[in-house]
């Protein structure tokens, strides 16, 4: 027996999203079968409509209405410090903490040779390059420019092997860049160690070791 | 920082279907801004067609592209057992064994009193007038009409509590009614044991009795 037409195109469709298997694509495609049409068109008209009505931020590259992003044109954020992060979710979990009043550079992605991702394939130059016309040439430059420099990059990237192989190679061109400039450039990482609510006891060792190396007066 | 709209409501559409969450709809929708228009327009394309381009069989109620669907109009198929089945994905299951010939009867549901799901919600009015259209009232009209008769129908439910009451019910129907018209009808059920590759270490309780129950000859 073969499937009607239009449900097998809508299975296929599915298929096609990342974590979705042959059996979820089918019980989505069924499921939908149920649903009101007006439902239907919606669904249909926000997939269409996604990349239509979105732009990439020219400054940090995040998704955004317009360009620059709500983050980059906020005058009350703390522009000296930059939160390097692989993906715009990254940049949602981050906002939902409240904690981080800087900005953002989104890389879409991390180097991975595996997957023929390499630095050119991600906005790493644009960060180059966002700090460096950050970096007055003189005292004098800088309160012409009227802008504060950057003196903090968090390298916030996953906490996985391509992750960290990105961070390492962020931190070296900044370091090189530091140097050069005689501009003091703090390159932070975000903490590691216990997540909330964990239990020692499942805890692998490289994350028990990271705690125990960061650890904090009581 | 809010998400742009076109982005935000395509992840409320994908958190309205079954079994995604909200995580998953957010990663779901960022995965799609990566994707080509095309693959975007093509998706939306067969969302709003699924309905548009599927009809129910008004034999069997399974989704078809066409009136009656392909396994109602085949003539090579067995018209006198009917295979009783919840949804539609189940028929394809049984299909893709290969080991079934006869037709199917889809419910689209199961009978579930906390969901408000009562017997006249689901299919089972139209199982029973399909049975007794042909059962003949005496002998000469079954020659006169020139089908078989249905011999046999298969409760194929779920193995769930919902799955069970719903075949319970349809029984107690098919008895009264195959008393009323004294013509034989075997009423059966799917064999229950052990799953193919399963540990008995890790079967349940009731799975492991049935199975027990349902021995044969070695």
């Amino acid at each position: 027996m073969n499937l009607p037409r239009s449900l097998r195109s809508l299975i296929e469709s599915f298929e096609k999203l990342p974590g979705i298997g042959p059996k979820t694509a089918q019980r989505l495609a069924f499921y939908l079968l149920h649903v009101p049409q007006e439902q239907l068109d919606e669904f249909a008209q926000a997939t269409q409509n996604l990349k239509k009505n979105t732009v990439l931020c020219s400054i940090c590259f995040n998704v955004a209405e317009k360009d620059p992003c709500p983050v980059c044109s906020d005058q009350n954020r703390d522009k000296s410090v930059i939160c390097v992060v692989e993906q715009p979710l990254d940049v949602l979990a981050l906002e939902k903490t409240g904690s981080f009043k800087g900005l953002y550079h989104v890389l879409h992605g991390a180097i991975s040779p595996l997957n023929n991702i390499g630095p050119d394939e991600l906005y790493i130059e644009q960060l180059i390059q966002r700090i460096t016309s950050h970096i007055p040439a003189r005292l004098a430059s800088r309160l012409e420019a009227g802008g504060s420099p950057i003196t903090e990059v968090i390298l916030a990237m996953n906490s996985n092997m391509e992750g960290e192989a990105t961070a390492m190679y962020i931190a070296k061109q900044l370091r090189e860049l530091s140097a050069i400039s005689h501009q003091p450039l703090a390159i932070t990482r975000l903490g590691q160690g216990l997540p909330t609510g964990a239990d020692l006891e499942y805890a692998d060792e490289i994350t028990l070791s990271r705690a125990l190396e960061g650890r904090k007066d009581f």
